[in-house]
């Protein structure tokens, strides 16, 4: 089963793309979608939507997850965070791909064992269920990974 | 020229086509793109998305103004418009149509002359401004139509 992680932001989105080939998980490739902050909203949004499209169309997911954003913060970017998260779940739909989603805490939770495991101990637990040499750099990409793992672990117990 | 406006909600997307002919408005289409509640989050988008692509493809306007959202009040429903608002300016972006955005201050000083103008006098206006025989409903279509005229009035200043 391959599944397509994603972790939505406004500048920069994460992505991991993770192979589950019996009970084991092996990353595929995972990284950064980076839009220029120069450039107008909706060409950044076409940026993410036409680089998730290429995603789709060369790793060929069959199922994608895509973590939840939670703000106390600032509804200014919930708004751009929101935006950003709209073009992917297009891309997604689009595809045909079956979408599920997680919280931040239930992803560390899934990872880590649990939900206040701090950035750290997620990036080691990353590195060390897909067997990686390092630490996946940038810090987007190991939360889009996260998010891919957090969705085998569900989708394993759902099969049963 | 003709000029699409937009004001983008969660289950309901007010939309206005106005002509802008020698200096006088007259609308050539208004209404809502609904989605159904019931629906995942993902189909919905799909749906705005294939909906504002067909109003472009029918009515091929030149350009388009959005309403900015502002919510002082709850950061999940600021994530849901910020979906919306994502597939609609990627819609556009797509088209090649030049985008504006106005706020809802401006837009009611645009149309009636104050930004504390409330929604019957904004719809009274509307009418007047097309000269409707009656007011646009449902709200939204009004609204939708509003952010269209706002957009030619700046313009018109603009290309002085």
């Amino acid at each position: 089963m391959r599944i397509l992680g994603l972790d939505p932001g406004t500048a920069s989105t994460g992505y991991g793309v993770v192979d589950a080939l019996e009970g084991d998980l092996a990353a595929v490739t995972y990284g950064v979608i980076r839009t220029n902050a120069n450039e107008r909203d909706a060409r950044r949004l076409q940026q993410i939507y036409e680089a998730v499209n290429g995603l789709i169309a060369s790793y060929k997911p069959e199922a994608a997850a895509v973590e939840q954003v939670f703000f106390g913060r600032n509804v200014t970017t919930a708004i751009t965070v929101g935006q950003a998260r709209g073009v992917l779940l297009l891309a997604l739909e689009n595809a045909g791909i079956p979408i599920a989603e997680y919280s931040p805490p239930k992803i560390k939770e899934t990872i880590v064992g649990y939900g206040n495991a701090d950035k750290a101990q997620m990036q080691m637990m990353v590195r060390h269920l897909l067997h990686l040499d390092k630490t996946p750099q940038p810090d987007d990409a190991a939360d889009g990974l996260a998010v891919a793992i957090t969705h085998y672990h569900y989708h394993r117990y759902e099969s049963l």
